[in-house]
């Protein structure tokens, strides 16, 4: 393993506006290479990228449109524009339209109509809704721009990002605490979710909750081999293993996750085994994680590796996935994504095991790319000793 | 008011297959008159409505495809086909895709390619990504069959849309209880969404949280007359009010809503004033809730009421707007939506009045439009008397 940084310092401050104009300034450029005269974002989270307001997406729609170097636009409906207000940290001019649905002439597409100018080039991004992209003029482009220039972070970013890692740390050293035989999930969730939004209120009380999110759940060993099926919240923990848990927070804007396989009481040396490959496995993945390297080589290398330990036929997703505003986004440790690690890409490392009638044996940890090869920004325990916890009597 | 009909039964049971079937079929008739071959739908949203399956849009698509009178087929990744057959009750062909994103040839919109004819006619929902579009074969028709399913509610719907107004109801009642002057917004937050969430378990032990939410939060009287704004989670109640409470709650997929303007202590004569105009405009808008009614109409009847009162400045929402799965869809009471109310419509009713420096006044309920008129099937008290609640010593 190559640590040659030491983790950058927490940030729980709001974005400057210095932060936001050089995120829009990326995108700018990248506008300018494309030669594209505006760009649209619908998405909530390209929005809130660049702006620091955050919307859940319902029927009245919010639509960020950039001009050149024009002060973007926002087409708001009436009714929330002191909201966005209070929130966006960037200049916007704001555009509002009477409501949704609305009398003929004052809709939200009469005023949009009227942004852009026809016969332009306008960027979209792909999660564009079609009935959107039919009313927009121009000649559309699909190009997802700010969902390329998210994946790059910026320092401000990996600061929140290490704060964001300190709650799910809690969160996660407070679960293995609580697990016993016999302790629900719903148990589980409840505990630790609410130890976690107490941390996120207690170091941001001003943080936005549309944009805060916390999970914690256990697959125990009767299901843990299906680590995409959805506890049943009067689901027991039982004595042995594997279990895996998840720890996810989105801690006002920053998605981070830590994951663990482990034990109560007792391991049997078919877990042993199985737990040993995936630890390995993870290890290697570690150990080619630096800027240049080809993220689809990885998760390549990291398969072949688990198969020649003869268990190719259990594995059922990628190595690692992106971290950002939300928690599952690119860049991916995956085949067919061949693109290189950068520095200060943030992502997840969670070669997986899933064996049915015997479990999941999965580790998961959000981890930094630097110059010299990575930082781990969670921290749980990782080996089987360390995590076969002693059932109480 | 015209209330002819009993309040209907709560359901708590999943839906049966017929039931889902019944679904589909409506689905299937709008899909023969349109002439199309095939219907796609990628919005969670509809998604659930026809299979019960419930999930969070992520990177990795999941597509359902209904092709004329086959059973319908469900693209989705290979990691989340036991999740989609834990929860899906319908009957329906799995196609699975390697990962997102995938080797050459294995990704999912290879997969998709083949799953419908070129030449034939495809319907897609006017939320479909433009990215999916362009890989969707066929003749593309933009038409939003499922949505418009959901506007006239099954008697099963109104069932389970009744036991979720039990939960705000409860919820409501704490939250009035706990209301004084000096108490925090987190505080209400906790309370009663713990209340509500501890309800939903024991009713329905078996609830999918993928498509349960609460939420309980009071607008004081410094900042109600900005509805759309988020309150601060350290935002305290004050003497007087107007105070505006939100109870909402999505209820093993069925949402619903209540609101209420109320009053800690003291109503100022000026106050008293507005919410008798926001009182009367309410009871006018239910005075025209039947059938046949032009839901265009009813709004601008009601803007009418309370500009007449002088007070059409403070108008900044419609009349109301249609419940089911989501808390915000389609019918709307709005000026520009015209179309008659139809029994088992299921919408809210909240006219709402906003003047800066002194409140907002907005009392809201969940309504079964029925073949004589409407149930209210949320309930909390409605009149200022009610609505001024004493402050404890």
């Amino acid at each position: 393993m190559i640590i040659m940084t030491s983790k950058p310092k927490a940030i729980v401050s709001p974005p400057s506006k210095e932060e936001l104009n050089y995120r829009l300034e990326k995108v700018r450029n990248e506008m300018r290479k494309q030669q594209l005269d505006y760009y649209v974002s619908f998405d909530p989270v390209n929005i809130y990228y660049l702006t620091n307001f955050a919307n859940n997406v319902h029927e009245r729609p919010f639509i960020l449109i950039i001009k050149g170097n024009d002060t973007p636009s926002m087409l708001v409906p009436l009714l929330e524009k002191s909201h966005v207000e209070s929130r966006a940290l960037c200049d916007l001019n704001y555009e509002s339209y009477y409501e949704f649905p609305a009398p003929k002439g004052q809709n939200w597409y009469d005023v949009y109509q009227n942004l852009i100018d026809k016969d332009k080039k306008v960027g979209v991004e792909s999660s564009l809704p079609i009935g959107i992209s039919h009313r927009t003029p121009g000649n559309k482009v699909v190009t997802d721009i700010i969902n390329e220039a998210r994946i790059i972070k910026t320092d401000y970013e990996v600061g929140r990002s290490v704060h964001a890692c300190r709650v799910i740390n809690k969160g996660h050293k407070e679960l293995l605490k609580m697990c016993q035989p016999g302790i629900h999930e719903f148990a589980i969730y409840q505990k630790i979710t609410g130890i976690m939004t107490s941390k996120i209120i207690t170091d941001i009380p001003n943080a936005n909750f549309m944009v805060c999110k916390t999970t914690a759940a256990v697959w125990p060993p009767s299901f843990s081999h299906d680590p995409h099926i959805i506890p049943k919240i009067f689901a027991q923990m039982e004595e042995g293993g594997p279990h895996v848990s998840i720890v996810y927070a989105q801690v006002d804007g920053y998605g981070v996750e830590i994951e663990r396989t482990f034990f109560l009481g007792k391991v049997s040396e078919r877990a042993k085994k199985v737990f040993d490959v995936m630890f390995n496995a993870r290890e290697y993945a570690y150990s080619m994680l630096q800027p240049g390297e080809l993220m689809s080589e990885i998760d390549k290398k990291v398969r072949k590796f688990i198969t020649e330990k003869g268990y190719g036929d259990y594995i059922i997703h990628r190595t690692g996935h992106g971290l950002g505003i939300t928690g599952h986004e690119a860049p991916f440790l995956a085949e067919g994504y061949d693109r290189e690690l950068e520095p200060n890409m943030l992502i997840s490392v969670e070669p997986g095991i899933y064996i049915p009638n015997l479990g999941g044996f999965r580790h998961s940890d959000s981890v930094l790319i630097t110059e010299d090869g990575f930082i781990k920004l969670s921290k749980a325990p990782e080996t089987i000793e360390e995590l076969t916890i002693p059932i109480k009597k």
